[in-house]
């Protein structure tokens, strides 16, 4: 029996692959080209931070991110032109996901004896940079650097989990609050079209 | 005396190389510009390998990689403007070096105990995760993601390899076996103009 | 009390800050995108340059670059428009930096028992990668690829440093050769604009 956290990231690494495999399919790569880009933006984020904390990968040790993957292509391939429908849904769903990979990043970390303030990026990293190879794959400018809060939630997510500990929480209660945060955060940004400010360009920056 | 395997890790080296530094110069870049990108379309996809392998990458402890770059930039410098006659000489090299790099990958895998599954992507990485590189620094989609079957050649290598090894054959006969297979199906590939299926777009995708 | 070596650290470490963040305002990134790009710009060789040693990257266990970044963000948004005036100036901190670090990651691979040609190669990788990744993030080609000498200036000092422990010189003085070395090698080539050769296409050149 899966527990309610394998479920969640079930649910959290086939939204993800989603994300990827149709941003794939609106530049026309071929399937295993979304394939790869779909898993990528799932695990990419928890591979870049384990090769930062220097242990195995989770991928590496559980077949599951490959079949989700996957399952996500067969769902594309099968009903790709009826996802728009499904947009809110999957909104959720990548909410969840986000959610879910910022907690387990900060977590891991903690557990891995670093101090919080390198479990927060640890965390944002975990939910936020396998979208931003995925831009880079698609050969566009990451979407996280330019639109409404999204890394920003997991690093409010992060600090809830810090103060949480702070005041001798269990951890469960921590990780729940964690991702909480994340989550309405997330939703609340996207509601009410939260931006953070742009930075005015300079007309003619060079580096 | 270098060895056979040696032979063809040099010649597939230099095809790797040259197919870098030849892009590279379809966007002039300079000649320092140019041996970085052939040299990590060389390396790149070994050294990934590594980083998830946690072992040290192979050409941090052979300095012929750097060397076998620098014959191939002198190449392209001296004889650019008829490499197009080469072209099919070229690309055969290039099948040639995916063939060993991914059978290199895969049995690097097992042997340091990890399952066929993530064997077979390793070999796979090894193979292709350079031409990703590549493409991303020449600001370009990566082209194994959109054209004929490459990587998926790797692919398919990798499962042979592990057929052979479960059907109890010799390790030799096991590499000889998936690295005949990565070249024959790559060149069939190209000949017959095989390629994957494009993932319809669905005209305004939004991640 | 902070040393020399440290104040020379946060200078240049403030100066790619600043050239990431400059670069992400004139493509409009929010302020969070720009830390980003900040961040990155200024640790990114150092953390590729850790992961290929297989060392926790130095980031990781001191928040001063965060902090840094954090400043040289502030700088931008406060005062962005006057930044141009101040070219030259971040024109020396940057090749400060460049010289720092090049030196840094010569000397920290040599302490781990490379030989002198990855630690060249590590010197190299820790002055230009973080520039490198932060082209990616904004989508465009690497400048270091086209422009005039930036990367081959750490060559240079990697160079220096090897004659210099050949000639058996003390540490100390290793390092501020290499370090002038780095430094004026990227002075005399901006101010005489003396680039490498640019490769020749091939007009119609196919990987």
């Amino acid at each position: 029996m899966p527990t309610f956290v394998q479920i969640l990231d079930f649910i959290g690494t086939f939204a993800f692959a989603i994300s990827g495999i149709r941003l794939a399919s609106a530049k026309r790569f071929d399937w295993f080209g979304a394939y790869v880009v779909g898993f990528v933006t799932a695990i990419g984020g928890g591979t870049i931070r384990d090769l930062l904390l220097d242990v195995t990968p989770g991928w590496m040790t559980d077949p599951i991110y490959l079949i989700c993957t996957g399952l996500a292509l067969l769902w594309v391939i099968c009903f790709g032109k009826h996802l728009i429908h499904l947009h809110n849904t999957f909104f959720i769903f990548d909410s969840i996901g986000l959610a879910l990979f910022t907690v387990v990043g900060v977590g891991k970390s903690i557990a891995l004896g670093y101090p919080y303030w390198v479990a927060i990026i640890m965390g944002s990293i975990t939910g936020a940079a396998g979208g931003v190879i995925r831009d880079v794959f698609i050969n566009e400018i990451p979407l996280i650097f330019r639109k409404e809060i999204y890394a920003m939630a997991c690093v409010v997510g992060g600090i809830v989990y810090w103060v949480c500990d702070f005041l001798a929480m269990q951890p469960y209660l921590c990780q729940i609050s964690a991702g909480l945060a994340v989550f309405i955060t997330r939703i609340l940004a996207v509601k009410y079209r939260i931006c953070l400010p742009i930075l005015s360009g300079e007309g003619n920056a060079e580096g």
